[in-house]
């Protein structure tokens, strides 16, 4: 069974540079099977990058290493780290983006890239991710190379974290952030489905007001907006066979309000 | 030799949602081969996305299982659909995406997909592509689990269908629809190059009129417009070197209209 | 250990026909393994496919066969090359594509990819990638078919060449063209690294003025343009963040300019 890669970076899909991980990483580790999570995050944005690292990691296979470069520090002094949780491995600057991940993970072990035996033999100030991140994820992915192997040990609490927004809920009502918009338009919102303990809500965003949460898409007539629990099982926003984001001109960062309305609270 | 599952979606490439499929194939059949057929479907397009496949399946090996996601439906009561031809498996909504394809095959057998004992423990309202349809195509690239395992059957003439255009061919002329436009900016009708009996023909599109069929978009001088047989056997018009869409504002859906200008008609 | 097979189109993501080349490979050599090196070339943009190739090759495997179908002149009788060099195979039409993978590497033959067995039993005039180029690559994957197979030898000063600008130093300043913008806005040039052999210099670009090269974005304030020597060891210029081509409007083609002000020259 052979070990997978998954990729996720702010290259884009143009200029040949994810292509050059992958050329690098079957040079040193022919067997691996490498897939795309993204090359398509805006340039710079380690919020972004998180949030889709965050939402897609666990659905792949143990053992799987992860590789990410959204890396506005490149050839700087930050860290570059090989995370170990009790079942991945994250390769990728010490700048934020795996912070929701470590939030969500057991982490085993943290490692310094700090072996250049591991690297290309020549490095390049502003590529790491060919030059350092890909090789390091294939010399793990050979399975020849235990992980302290790849550098020094640095403490949890010593890394970068993001800054990420957390829902508050505080008498009748909870207060939440648009922390990703998707390619549909959805709205997706930081408030975890299971704190809505009753559907008797005001869901209030921009000049948006939407009371109760549906089921699926189609329970509102095309065109209609509409809440609903997302595949993440995070609220989130919608219109039938459109796009909320434009109708309501909403941009990630904005906050979003869900008033309960039974008698309770 | 492993097996194919081919994707086609209207996800985007930026994310990760293409991504999550493929951590939840590879976690339950390693062995298998993904490829994307495309994930830049518009938005909810089922049209689109019959196109797209119906162009492209029939040049994948034998036994590839192709996975087709636009479902504006998911989450309602639309069936989840497994069709078996002499030669492929088509997982999708039961929405008129697989249209054109059943056109084309010899359909074997059809399976409502209503046994949950194949998808994740866990299914969302919004994103059945993750939940039921990967984990179905893995189970069924496994090769362990026959078809009939996968849900109960359904009668062929119960599917959801596209209104597909159809060419009309009256007197001496033919009448055709735009039925794509491609990365180039082609115009692609559905108009079959077989039946284009003389080449002493005029077509009109909008404002363009143009005499016979070319060989290729070299035939023309750079800038010039043409009619060709694309190389999926219909008739396109094409700039060499433009885009023709753009020059004559031709949408998917207008008219164009061959003349056949010999006496005999 | 199975071979790669890397392709580089202007066929974008979306219609499928860089899938419909996947399947096609797939069907004569299921064990081959496909990269993508990127389908965003722009339409019919030899030059910037040229850049792309020229770029990330050598980052591959030995052995890998890279096909690269940007081509205009599909369906004319331009020449369709196998390209054999001392690591690599290059399958392109002959359009200039493959002008800088040559310049780099030894070239060991040259084959017109005249033998139709070799081909599909159709032969479109307008989609060769998918007839011609994906067969040809997948029969030199399996490995059981000779490079002289494929066709008649091609003499090196035959085959056509791009006119790829070359920088120039006189007195005390280099005059160089900026050949490619990447994803991040950065403009990239044919000026080598190696060529500064001080850093006392003044580079002048538009309205841009900067001294001297940085070792990396984060030298420079947020926002704040710098020059570099770029990943693939060429000078560039960038901003701190942001896009430095949009801010300044630089295209490909643009000259720049590096004077040294040291007193020797």
């Amino acid at each position: 069974m052979s070990k997978i890669i998954a990729l996720l970076t702010d290259f884009g899909y143009k200029d040949g540079f994810a292509a050059t991980l992958k050329g690098v990483i079957y040079t040193i580790c022919p067997e691996v099977q490498i897939v795309d999570i993204s090359h398509e995050v805006k340039a710079y944005n380690i919020l972004e990058a998180s949030w889709i690292l965050t939402n897609s990691f666990n659905f792949f296979p143990a053992g799987t290493i992860f590789v990410c470069v959204v890396d506005p520090g490149v050839g700087s002094e930050r860290k570059k780290l090989l995370v170990q949780t009790d079942k991945y491995y994250f390769i990728a600057p010490d700048n934020g983006l795996l912070t929701g991940v470590i939030n969500k993970s057991t982490v085993i072990k943290i490692i310094s890239l700090d072996n250049n035996s591991f690297w290309l033999p020549e490095i390049s100030n502003s590529f790491h991710g060919r030059d350092i991140f890909a090789p390091v994820a294939a010399h793990l992915a050979s399975g020849l190379n235990p992980v302290d192997s790849f550098g020094s040990p640095v403490a949890a609490d010593s890394l970068k974290k993001l800054p990420l927004p957390e829902p508050v809920c505080l008498n009748n009502q909870i207060k939440g952030t648009i922390v990703y918009i998707d390619n549909f338009g959805n709205v997706i919102t930081n408030i975890p489905g299971s704190w809505l303990s009753s559907n008797n809500v005001l869901i209030k965003i921009k000049d948006l007001e939407l009371n109760g949460i549906e089921n699926c898409y189609t329970n509102v007539e095309s065109g209609k907006c509409l809440a609903l629990i997302g595949s993440h099982n995070y609220v989130e926003i919608s219109v039938n066979g459109g796009r909320v984001c434009d109708l309501f001109d909403i941009s990630v960062g904005e906050h979003i309000i869900i008033e309960f309305l039974d008698d309770q609270y």
